[in-house]
């Protein structure tokens, strides 16, 4: 895996969106705070802005008495200064008069005629969040690579950014192959079988940050093959769904072979053995089994990853539920064991069936990794399961 | 929490997408398969499709020898017939010859000029995948409801399906309110500052499966609150996000209060406790605070259930990570505190400044809850941290 993602780079290209288009996109600038934020002292609770040393001697029992001089509301930007046992009621939000340096709290003032008796003493800057606390002029709040969760989107909207340069989505070709298959919308004849691995490695690829270019189905033979991998190299990554036979995949490790490197050929999973990676002309190609789960359940292992480091993603939050086996599941040494299961009441039910069986997938809520070095594991043993939903 | 989910509906409305747009989605109708999946009898492995009964003396010592009398790939529909003691040679995938009922695995088998030599024996419909054994003519693989994962389009895909009807996305009417308020794109003058809740809680509810539909920035004033809420009330769920002074929480509770039933106003969370929640002609209105971190940090406790509950989809997969807690931090008696975290090195690091402060927010990698009856939680204390990535 590691192998993999050393061969893929995050995409260059870059494009603008309105920043509420922007939410699950990577930041492609470093963002320059061009105001402070707040953009002024603003009051942090409802009360009185005071000059903080005229409270100081301010007690439960000998209140300082402040003459009000007037009252603002958020929008208003107050041209007054406020003078020595002068004070002027705020509201949260409230742009703090010059000459003030702080906030009593309504729950510490009564009023009295013209004049506010204020009941505590407030320390310099007290109940006032300072102009650039949150946000100073000439920083950089938000990095390019950043991913643009809702905060950070807000981060932009205080800054009054409406656009902002996000990392394209990168375009994944699937070739889908095998003489046997035929598009959705054909009519199925003889010993056909609708391509499903285009439709569910598409999904996959859209649900990690890019965009899958789906080729038309090419056939099983040496030349079209190449053609059609040829084509796929102009887009950022290629996943070819490969034919299931031996012959199919002999092929395809031979137009890999003639194209670029291969970097392996077989990998010790089950399901998902006859999967080949390649390197040709700096892309990276996935060639997939055909069977649908092995396809689909070796895109959760592998094209996840390569899909969001191409997009610039961050790593996928993978931490497992915990889930007790509902019955004994035999594995093969040497291989790891990508084993779908139902969640039912703390019990993980496997209801894998066979690599060719897309409800072996479609049926589950996740899956369990058996890991190479376990032959069985007993109904009751604790596992972990990734969820799909 | 639960008051509030048990007054929203997942929406009726339902629209035909493609299959390729499905993925994320929510079926919205029970799924019959028209065809059998497979669609034929089809050879699980690469070798000899045969009768079983013929294979059952074959040894190791003593192979059974089968006339080869075909050679099938995975698109040919066979029209011979297998007879006894023939065999025809199929690639995985292939259709199942009539008169065959197993298939020997190649790796035991050996050729021998016409013939072929089978060293071991097979049972009745080994190594072949019955017609209808993935999905059955007549079943419901999936059925209204379902959220469609990657697998899941597979299925669709199988079944020859390019379009399917799911559940519309809600629209969520987001209404800003707060006469300090200017939108993106206009300049900022005096007291004012930019509208971050729209933007925030619109990226939470496009997150979770529902349209946001932003209104224009409504005055803190009754009759244009009032009025503003009557147009929104046309969409499936609203959300207004509110003044956060005393004054204009007041001003929401009323307004609500003249328009429907006020299901809370005021809850023990910090920050964001002046919340409000109402009913009006069946939709449920949520009021949020002013603050960008109360609002946002409400809209995580919130309005993702509420978002999700409403788009009929399943409700968000929530194993927190955990981390040790790098400092010490005193919470409140009686008030949950949602207290944003970093993630370095397995520690959780606190970035909460104040509720009026974004960065707050876009710091963090998560969030803790720091439950009612906590008031200190030390230096590396085990915290459970929700990521928002």
């Amino acid at each position: 895996m590691s192998l993999m993602l050393s061969k893929v780079e995050p995409i260059k290209r870059v494009e603008k969106v309105g920043i509420d288009e922007a939410v699950g996109r990577v930041l492609a600038e470093d963002v320059v705070a061009c105001i402070d934020i707040p953009p002024f002292d603003r009051a942090a609770m409802d009360g009185y802005a005071v000059k903080a040393k005229d409270t100081f001697d301010a007690s439960q029992y000998s209140p300082a008495k402040f003459k009000l001089v007037a009252e603002l509301s958020p929008e208003q930007d107050p041209s007054l200064e406020v003078g020595e046992m002068e004070c002027v009621r705020v509201a949260t939000g409230c742009k703090i008069p010059r000459g003030a340096d702080s906030v009593v709290m309504l729950e510490h003032t009564e009023p009295s005629g013209e004049h506010v008796l204020v009941y505590r003493p407030v320390h310099p800057w007290e109940n006032v969040s300072k102009r650039g606390s949150d946000i100073g002029r000439g920083t950089k709040p938000l990095r390019s690579g950043d991913f643009l969760t809702p905060a950070r989107v807000g981060v932009l909207a205080a800054l009054g950014r409406s656009e902002v340069l996000v990392l394209e989505r990168p375009r994944v070709a699937v070739v889908p192959t095998g003489d046997e298959l035929v598009e959705l919308g054909r009519p199925l004849e003889g010993a056909k079988v609708y391509d499903v691995n285009s439709h569910t490695v598409g999904a996959v690829v859209r649900e990690n940050g890019c965009v899958p270019v789906v080729f038309p189905i090419t056939p099983d033979d040496e030349a079209g093959l190449l053609e059609a991998l040829k084509r796929a190299l102009e887009f950022d990554m290629v996943v070819v769904t490969g034919g299931s036979s031996v012959g199919a995949e002999d092929l395809m490790g031979k137009v890999l072979e003639s194209l670029g490197e291969v970097l392996f050929h077989g990998i010790q999973i089950k399901p998902g053995k006859p999967t080949v990676c390649a390197v040709a002309h700096g892309k990276l190609i996935l060639g997939m089994p055909g069977h649908p789960t092995s396809c689909l359940s070796n895109s959760y292992l592998m094209l996840v990853a390569l899909c969001r480091r191409l997009a610039g993603l961050p790593e996928k939050h993978a931490t497992p539920l915990r889930a007790r086996l509902s019955r004994r599941v035999v594995s093969t040494l040497g291989r790891k064991f990508f084993l779908t299961v139902k969640l039912e009441g703390g019990l993980a039910s496997p209801v894998f069936k066979e690599s060719s069986a897309i409800t072996s997938m479609a049926d589950a809520d996740g899956y369990v990794v058996i890991p190479e070095n376990a032959d069985v594991v007993e109904a009751g043993d604790e596992v972990e399961v990734y969820p799909f939903l």
